[in-house]
């Protein structure tokens, strides 16, 4: 793929606030939209996948790349970009925003249908978007210093039946419900559990359980999160046991800790769960264990991948 | 609200593909964009509603702005314009594209989170887009003439619990997925049961069953269609029984007759389920009984709102 290079004759500081891979083209952020008729916005026809860029390093690049890759596949997206392009397409996107911290995402989209042909998904011309921008906290820094207070949203998680939560998808309504509750109830965030009562995720993290020294995850109605493989790693370098299992709701509540993983926040400890205070309301040892340990091997270049190796 | 009026500069012919009102502004369907980083897009966060204009009339139209007032208080969204002014927007954005017959949409989104401010959705600026292209139709009339060609898909539909399917918004992975089954079996589309295999509703369209000279409508699973509900009144000025409550797969596979029914298409009859063929393979009487004389109404002004009224 041969990439359009005329954004390099814009000042550096178009790309301050973020930029972004539309079309082919490199564009201030600001600059990067979609049609309104695109299926990818009308039908969210869509997935995507975030990378977080650390002290000017991809952290586990690869992995989201074929993750992105296989969500790609299974919704029958084919862009015209390769993967190789979508790498360099990245690092480009990290170089003109010009931070070492960034926060950076593909989505691939169905598009709208060809004109004059029936509106089917297949009738599209599927696209890629990619886009570097600050990096941003999921949770803020404070308030992760202090633990999370948490709460179990009312409303289920879409099941996997219906939206495969392994596909990194857009359908947030029922996460997007429980921010609000969250907010009606003065806590920080929600997590939502499955039809079934068992836990399932939050909005933008995977949730975990320790109880009786063991983490705990989930094994549906969740992303399988790269920081979340992440975690068992570390679980396992620590000698700390891990499971993953259905995680019911009484076992939420009566967990000795509870800690949060995303791109956009590496491992975030939480300390009251639906009012309840957990340990001594503060994040609890293992917690703490595994978010130093994350962020000492990160700042080691631990998965990492340098921006320059790719241009 | 001052409406822009800066359009009535360029040439008509920039709108004959269709026209739109983005960001306070009336602009060509194909210059009707939005940010990739608002939330109506990200994270789904959005509802709207679509209005048919069928010989230079609006059909139902004040059932069509409650509906999407209703959707937009449900959740949480608060646009500029007030409904009168909607009604003017929606009615110049039919005035621009200058056809008879149209497909009129209004979105309402969250947009982005304000910069600096914690990335909440009670933290972003709402706004509203609007815009009329020409007539689609969701099932080809030829399609409509020997009736449709259905299977029940095998992804059941999101749950009413997860995502209220009364508030009319684009979580479409389930109803995509059908759609690409559908095009695999070589049937024209699908209805999808809910989680207890009861049905609910297709891609952009209400299910109807008639059994033994009843109508029958899902009581759940479904959007509250404004076309559906036109049906239940000519059901009743036709003397026929209908009945809203739960259908069982089995006795949508035991039909006498199916028929859908959507804004951007009507009473849509069907005459095959899963390969089994109802009746004498053509549309069944009471659905085509329905679908004559909704057309028949619509041509004398039933629930017509003229354009014209409008500026």
């Amino acid at each position: 793929m041969q990439i359009d290079r005329s954004h390099l004759e814009r000042p550096r500081s178009d790309f301050a606030a973020g930029a972004a891979y539309v079309r082919g083209r490199f564009v201030p952020i600001a600059e990067a939209t979609i049609p309104v008729t695109d299926f990818g916005y009308r039908r969210s026809d869509v997935t995507y996948d975030v990378v977080s860029v650390w002290n000017g390093v991809f952290f586990r690049l690869e992995d989201h790349l074929k993750r992105f890759q296989s969500s790609m596949r299974a919704l029958r997206l084919e862009p015209a970009e390769s993967i190789d392009d979508l790498r360099q397409i990245l690092a480009e996107c990290v170089r003109l925003l010009g931070k070492r911290e960034a926060y950076v995402a593909m989505d691939c989209l169905r598009g709208a249908p060809r004109p004059g042909m029936p509106r089917h998904p297949s009738n599209c011309e599927n696209h890629l978007i990619a886009y570097a921008v600050p990096w941003v906290w999921v949770i803020p820094e404070d308030v992760q210093a202090r633990g999370a207070h948490l709460m179990i949203a009312s409303t289920p998680r879409i099941p996997d039946e219906s939206v495969d939560p392994k596909v990194k998808n857009f359908h947030w309504g029922d996460l997007t419900r429980g921010l609000f509750e969250a907010q009606e109830k003065g806590v920080d965030t929600v997590v939502l559990l499955d039809i079934h009562g068992n836990l399932a995720e939050g909005p933008g993290f995977n949730a975990f359980v320790v109880k009786d020294s063991v983490v705990l995850s989930p094994d549906r109605g969740a992303l399988e999160g790269i920081t979340r493989k992440s975690v068992f790693e570390l679980c396992d370098d620590l000698g700390i046991e891990h499971q993953i299992r259905a995680i019911s709701g009484a076992e939420v509540l009566d967990a000795d800790e509870i800690f949060l993983s995303t791109t956009a926040g590496g491992i975030m400890p939480a300390s009251r769960i639906n009012g309840r205070i957990m340990g001594n309301d503060r994040p609890g040892p293992i917690s703490m264990k595994l978010r130093e340990t994350f962020w000492k091997r990160r700042a080691e270049g631990w998965h990492a991948t340098p921006i320059e190796g790719l241009s």
